[in-house]
This record gives structure tokens, C-alpha cells and sequence, in this order.
């Protein structure tokens, strides 16, 4: 090419910076117990913001986009787990900071050829997913558009000063993970490699593949346990697994200007099976390095001061919780090996502007 | 076409429907001074969502897309227009509740061609618009796309229970418009039948053409005198007028249950000047036409109570405002004409499903 790039981005970090270096914008990376001013407790830097309106309750707000060609397929994805996704997906953020989801914006852009039965089944999606959420409908916007493009606010409520930022990790805190890691980059491999009819018809005849593709098409998020930490004060800082562990880890380290090691051999791992272990070691596909740089799991990500580690067991849904690291200071990630051998570990999850 | 189209939409307010028949949601075309319960005064219905969170002020909730090749075309809109009127649109929902303005989300996607110099211009379009109307950015999301697709979420704050719904206009009450209508949909025909780069020479040469445009590229919004009709009660019901006269008034008419006679020789037409006349007239476009269903004007629009009237002359902008007809019982609208007869008015302004 002959033009010059030096405009272009290479992290949607830089994407951001740029943005709200241009645009009036409330930067804080730290959520205090006191509100910033004006009745925000947090700006610009975390998973949501959260608005302090000297009340009972504050609240945390989100958006997320979820756009065809980018985050699903129309050939490959059923309309239901569109609906599904695109709804936990935004609120993972909210669930992230502690909050309890409450209500919900929907921006729906879509091709007339979309509003018969694709749209009754993207709805029975969304509508599953707002149940189990505890999510209610109050307000969206709808446009014809050549392609589905979604997007949607998300409300949360929590107790003044209580939401968990991602800027609170102190060197000594125990690194946790929620659940495996991994089963969604899994099941987007499968999605992918599977021709569409074939993938239709196993999605309707075979309750093991749709066991297996769960994670990726209808992802479960951890409310209750990030309600729990919240509540308790035994997080210093939370994060939802969006981007993968690595960004994300990444993301709390530099919010809390700390460093991390992770012990390699402690991540949970998202099994292979037999079935499909020819074919995903074919595509040179390692569960370790889906676990972390694979994006898209939804699970929590959290630190806690080795002094309340003792109370986590009373934790919702303990026993799928993970150790896999602890806080250091300096600002590297390292992975340890088995031997305790360590390398540098960079992020390498899932970001729209980095070049290849 | 061979297939049922059964399940097709036409109109927008059908989709809508649809929605909120299929997923919980929050439905109320009645704002009361009371909260309907767990926080929420003002559900799916109105220009806005309201969250009363029990405290000394409500949240105005609101979101809208602007998105490329429907709402502006890259080759023809500056991008600093792009920038300015996403952001006042969204804002406008919040300025015809009377809320004041305070904080907004983005959801940016763009392609990576446009991050350069066409992001620069967009920027500062917003930043621009973000100034004027006191709004400050406090999170969001980008992405990247093959188009430029926005959606913005946009917070008003208002002293409890005074935001002014579409519901309560009462037979009998005056219809106010503020400025003259039809001014942004002269600025797009101008802009369609103007090659693209003799458009841009234009806009940097000519004073009265950029004067002209205005109104379509950079929309201004009725933030005062929303503010002064919530806080004075003066206002019965009010909209903005973004999808035209004759569709917003019969928001307006449907939400508070009653019909309307609208006055066409007082309704403010924008005037054609002498050198687009022939143009104009070539292309068939009457001012009365434009003004009844031209959309994207933004002017508020606003049912008065007569024993308010007198004092509506205290109103910022008073000499701006147009009475243009009144509520009267019954479900339809009429257009009554200079001679007193008068034609049933149909909603003709814009729709992305209505059928043509």
C-alpha cells in the first residue's frame, strides 16, 4: 500500500486510548468506596461503570456488540444461541464486577429476510437467556440493516462501594479461575470445521456434541459466585474471561501495576474427546494453549489475599474453582513449568485490532 | 416469492411488539410519579427508560444506532458529521423527557481502513457534540466490522418523577412545535443530488451552504427547553421529532389514547431558498410535505394544558415556538386546511419496515 499508516491501531487498547483522548470521558481505572463525583463511582478502564447515585443501591452499566460475520455465522450458528449469547456475553461484564443483572437495552439491526422465524428463534434464545439471568427488557432501538448487527446495554445492582474493580490485585494474592478454560475456543474449532447440514443435523440427533459445543453456543456465566465475592470482600480484583486468560490477566495487572505467575500445570484445561482428538491434534490444537489464549469462556478470573483463601470453601460452586497462580510485583505475566522452568507469557487472546 | 412472509413485519412497532411479546420485559406507556417497582419508573414505550432508584434524582436510559449506509452514507457525510449527529440523536430521547444530560456509552464498529484520519474527523465531530451537550463518555465497546456501525447509550438525570411522557397529552391541550420542520430532510435531498465531491467543495466553500446543511449534518437539540417543560410541569406529553410530524404526534396520540387536529397553515415549514427552488420542485418536494413527515429534525414536540399557556412565554427559545393544533378525543389525526376542511393524516414519516 501506499499510504501511510501510522494512524492505524494495533491493540483496541490504543483503539480506546485514542477515543478518549478525543472525546470529554471519566478515566478511572480504580473503584474507590467513594463515588468519584457526580454521582459516578467508576469510569472508563473496567469491565462496566458504575453510577452512584448516593442511594441504596449502585448501578453498573455495560454495552457489548455482537455482530454477524464477526462473532457468529449465519450459515453455521443457530438463531437461538445468537439470541442466548449476545445477551450473556454483555452481561458477563456486569456479573464481573459482582453485580446483580436487572435490566436490559436491545439494539437490533437486521435484514427484513431476518424477521420471520430467525428472529422467533434468536428471541427464544435471548428469552431463555434473560430468565436465567433474571434480565428484563426496558428500552433497544430496531433498524433494517444489510447484516445482523446487535447491541446491548446491561444494568446491574449492587451495594454502594461493594462492586469488585479489576485494579485491586496487591503482590501475594492467590490468582482463581472458574470452571475449565478453553471449551469455547474448542467448540468454535468444531463449528468451523463442520460443514453446516452436518452440523445442524448433529446438533438435532447427538446430545454428546451438543453437550460439547454447550460452551461456545449457549455459554454459562457465574452470578451467584461473582455475587458472592462482591458481597464477602474476598476478591481484590475480578475480571470475566472474554478475551482469554492471557489478555485478561493482562488486564488486571496493568490495572493493579502488578505482575503475575501462573502455574502452567494448574490450569484447568478443556478435555479433548476421543472422538475429536484426531482431528483437533490435526489442526495442531493444544489445551493448553486454548486454555490460555482462547477466548470467549465467560468464567470468572479473581484474586484473593492468602489470608481469605481459607473462606473461599464456602464459596457457590467451590469445587470448580481453580489456584492457578499468584500476584507478583514488577508487571510480567511468566508461566511456570512443571519443572519450574518459566517463560514470558504475552498476551494472545482475542483482540479485533492486533495485527496478525 | 414462493415462501410465506407471513412472520414479516411492517411496521417497526410490530418488530417491537414482537419483542417484547417473546422476551420479559418491562412495558409501560405510562410514566407515574410513583416507581412501578424494583427501581423502575418507566419501562419499553416511551422515548426512555427511567430508573427511580429512590434517591434524590432519576436515571433517563436510552440507546440508538446510526449505521452506515442507512443513516449516513461514508462517501457522502463528512465523518465529523457522522461523530456529531450519532451522539445528538441518541441524546435527543433524553432532551424530549426534560432530563439533563450526563453520561453515554459507545459501541464503535468500524473497518480498519476507517481508524485513520476518517476516525480522527469522527472524534472530534463527537467531541464536539459530547461539549455542547455536557455528556461525557463513561464506557463501551469497539469492535471491528466491514461497515461503520454505532450504538450509543446515553444517561439523563432528572428530579424524581418530573420526566415528561408521551402518555399524558389530554383533549383539549395545545400542541407545540419548537422550530421549523423539514430542515433535515432539505439537507438530504441536497446531499443525495449532490455529486460527492462537489458536496465537499461546497461544504468548505460556501457559508449559506454549510447554513444549509446544518440542520441535516449537525442537528441541534431543544436540551433547555426540555429541561424548563419537566421542570415547570408545563408539558403534558412530549416527544422528539425524529421520524417525522405525522408519525411522532401519533406516538404521542396512540400512547395518551386520544386524536389530534393539526392546523396546517401554522405548521413552521422550512423555507427553499430561491437557488434550490427549481431543484426542489423538479424533485416534487412541497415544505408542507417535508415538515409533516420529513424525520431527523429533533425539535421537541409538546402537548400544553390552555391554562398553562400564558405562561409558556417564559420558556427559553419562546419566540421558536409553534402552536400547530390540539388534542381532541377520539383516535385520529386530521389536517385541517386553510378553507376548514380538513383529511385524515397517516403516520408517513420514517419506518425501516414499513412496506413502500
Amino acid at each position: 500500500m501506499t499510504t501511510v499508516r501510522r494512524d492505524r491501531f494495533r491493540t483496541e487498547t490504543q483503539l480506546i486510548e485514542r477515543i478518549t483522548g478525543a472525546v470529554p470521558a471519566v478515566l478511572d481505572g480504580r473503584a474507590g468506596r467513594q463515588p468519584l463525583r457526580d454521582g459516578l463511582r467508576l469510569g472508563i478502564g473496567d469491565d462496566a461503570a458504575i453510577l452512584a447515585p448516593n442511594g441504596r443501591t449502585d448501578w453498573v452499566l455495560t454495552c457489548d456488540a455482537f455482530l454477524e460475520g464477526v462473532h457468529f455465522l449465519a450459515s453455521r450458528h443457530p438463531a437461538d444461541s445468537v439470541g442466548f449469547k449476545s445477551l450473556v456475553r454483555a452481561t458477563s461484564d456486569v456479573a464481573a464486577m459482582g453485580a446483580k443483572p436487572r435490566f436490559f437495552l436491545l439494539t437490533l439491526a437486521l435484514p427484513v429476510s431476518r424477521t420471520g422465524a430467525w428472529l422467533d428463534e434468536f428471541l427464544r434464545g435471548m428469552a431463555r437467556a434473560a430468565r436465567l439471568l433474571g434480565l428484563r427488557l426496558i428500552g433497544g432501538d430496531t433498524k433494517k440493516y444489510a447484516t445482523v448487527s446487535i447491541s446491548i446495554t446491561v444494568l446491574g445492582e449492587i451495594a454502594p462501594g461493594t462492586a469488585v474493580p479489576r485494579s485491586g490485585a496487591r503482590p501475594g494474592d492467590i490468582i482463581y479461575v472458574s470452571g475449565r478454560l478453553g471449551q469455547a475456543q474448542r467448540g468454535l474449532e468444531i463449528v468451523r470445521r463442520t460443514p453446516p447440514g452436518v452440523l445442524r443435523k448433529q446438533l438435532r440427533a447427538s446430545q454428546p456434541f451438543r453437550r460439547l459445543l454447550q460452551p461456545h453456543l449457549y455459554p454459562k456465566i457465574r452470578v451467584e459466585l461473582g455475587g458472592w465475592l462482591a458481597r464477602t470482600g474476598m476478591a481484590s480484583a475480578m475480571i470475566d474471561i472474554s478475551d482469554g486468560l492471557s489478555t485478561d490477566l493482562d488486564h488486571v495487572c496493568v490495572a493493579s501495576g502488578a505482575g503475575a505467575r501462573l502455574w502452567a500445570q494448574r490450569i484447568p484445561c478443556a478435555e479433548i474427546p476421543a472422538a475429536h482428538s484426531k482431528q483437533v491434534a490435526r489442526r495442531k490444537l493444544d489445551p493448553l494453549q486454548m486454555a490460555l489464549h482462547g477466548g470467549e469462556d465467560y468464567e470468572l478470573l479473581f484474586t484473593v489475599a492468602p489470608r481469605h483463601v481459607p473462606r473461599l470453601r464456602n464459596a457457590p460452586g467451590f469445587s470448580d474453582l481453580h489456584a492457578i497462580g499468584q500476584i507478583v510485583r514488577g508487571n510480567q505475566i511468566l508461566l511456570v513449568g512443571p519443572e519450574g522452568n518459566s517463560r514470558r507469557l504475552e498476551p494472545g487472546g482475542w483482540d479485533p485490532f492486533r495485527k496478525k
